[in-house]
């Protein structure tokens, strides 16, 4: 059956979940289509603004983007929810499955809700969440949420894609965390130390000071205490989500955008060239070459240069 | 000064640390000279078994792969040891820069030490670690130990360099490590669990042994308990890492290094296709196309197709 894409994106705009659940599939599943759904959807974009969370497993990313949803919901936005689950490039299953909290606003039609795998090694958020952001944002969203497991480079991608990336973190997490957080405490434009009813989150919020204090930017992020499980403090997070967007409104915004921009181009144009030189070397190709260096014949840089000048 | 390059390959197969340190900052720091140094090492390479070592924070990896540095120079292995950061792609530093016990061995001519940073995002161990392997291989080490700290992809990329990938654990690890477990479970050939002294070790080795069951695969992976401190069950794990190169001989030792080989030349060919990409299109083409998507006049996959017309 041929879907009418045009049809699809009429749909989503005019607020059907079910268009937007479509179109979604379409850019996650690579369908032939995919183009075609990427230009329909390109005049109605970039009016959503994209709110990354990210954080250690643990600290409550789940509940507390139920809470902010909830929040967002109480002053009429329109919600969008990404939830990037890491995916094993081996199996290919995502570890993470439950959104139980999520159902929450399963009936809401205010809220689009959609969890994607993050397609192993290097695809990962820079695949087809890209996409699917655009799909949110075309059908209307006030507010896009992408939520991560801040496991290794997924919390550096997801500030990638947001306009204001949400680090949350929690009091007491352990030797494990330190790796972790130097690269996450960059990252953040809003901190969240969820669980501050617990020892410790005053110790979690003085180590994340020190480290943004250092920082060289006008933007001083704010350190936010919250207790997702009751909603207590998730107002305040709303309002330093605001507060970073008109931050940015002085022309940090469009420089993001156009980066990232730049970088999904520049993605997709090496994939591109990938599947090109895989068409045009064919598989034999690259088999003998690579029997070559393991033989010591040849070396990678000179075998690669023959992969390249065969394009 | 122009570095003679045949001189310095020349040094390190006879065993000078110097020219084995002066080749590893050649590859490493991506100098002119890379190409020569790949071409000149290549009829040497080949012969080194490497030892991939992974695993979440504080499982104690450093000590771990001391004692295993030790335990391979009783039997007169000559041993390269390359302690691979994860680095910040802000920061460019190296988070975990103490490699304190590793000094046992710094007075030991039979053993080549080299930390080095993962660069960033995408290069990780992709990056300079295939070519600083291929020093230490041709310098004659019988075994190249490469350690990375388990923290998100670096613990897969490993696996692709690597002839065994031993994945360290240790008991009571908390729920951060769950996230990381199916990922890493995947990849061990085989599992240490150290610190087996405290409560909790025969359950780690429980939960593997039921993960690792159910692998479809003709080698089972051992599962040796050992505390790296005091060198408790070190031996074994040299015995298991003996057992597995036996396994690998029987054809699937080719097979590795067949397909590291092919992806070894395929990342490096997109690399080139990368920089021509930049060359030819220029800065100010590709801002202008992401400018042009920025404002819905175009879609990624429309722009990206015209970054590759140009080539």
């Amino acid at each position: 059956m041929v879907v009418e894409v045009q049809d699809l994106v009429a749909g989503a705009r005019r607020g059907e979940a079910r268009a937007v659940a479509r179109l979604i599939s379409l850019v996650e599943d690579e369908s032939p289509q995919l183009r075609e759904v990427s230009a329909a959807l390109a005049p109605h974009t970039g009016n959503a603004h994209v709110v990354g969370i990210t954080g250690p497993p643990g600290v409550g990313k789940s509940t507390s983007t139920s809470a902010l949803v909830g929040a967002l919901r109480r002053v009429d936005k329109r919600v969008g929810v990404l939830a990037v689950d890491p995916t094993s490039p081996f199996s290919g299953g995502a570890l993470l499955g439950d959104r139980v909290r999520m159902q929450d606003h399963a009936t809401d039609d205010g809220v689009y809700i959609r969890s994607m795998a993050s397609r192993g090694h290097l695809g990962g958020l820079a695949g087809a969440a890209p996409q699917a952001l655009r799909v949110l944002d075309a059908a209307g969203c006030d507010v896009v949420i992408v939520e991560t497991v801040g496991v290794g480079q997924s919390e550096v991608e997801i500030a990638g894609l947001a306009d204001t990336t949400l680090v949350l973190l929690a009091p007491g997490m352990g030797d494990g965390i330190q790796a972790l957080k130097a690269g996450i405490l960059e990252i953040g434009d809003v901190f969240v130390v969820n669980k501050a009813d617990r020892d410790g989150a005053a110790t979690t919020r003085r180590e994340i000071r020190g480290v943004v204090a250092a920082r060289d930017s006008d933007w001083k992020p704010p350190i936010v205490l919250t207790v997702a499980t009751t909603g207590e403090g998730v107002d305040d997070v709303v309002a330093a989500i605001d507060q970073h967007r008109e931050h940015l409104a002085g022309g940090e915004l469009d420089r993001r955008r156009l980066a990232r921009a730049r970088r999904e181009i520049e993605a997709l144009a090496l994939g591109a060239l990938r599947r090109r030189m895989g068409d045009v070397t064919g598989d034999a190709r690259l088999g003998s070459l690579a029997a070559d260096v393991l033989a010591g014949r040849s070396d990678p840089f000179t075998a690669a240069d023959t992969l390249v000048e065969r394009l």
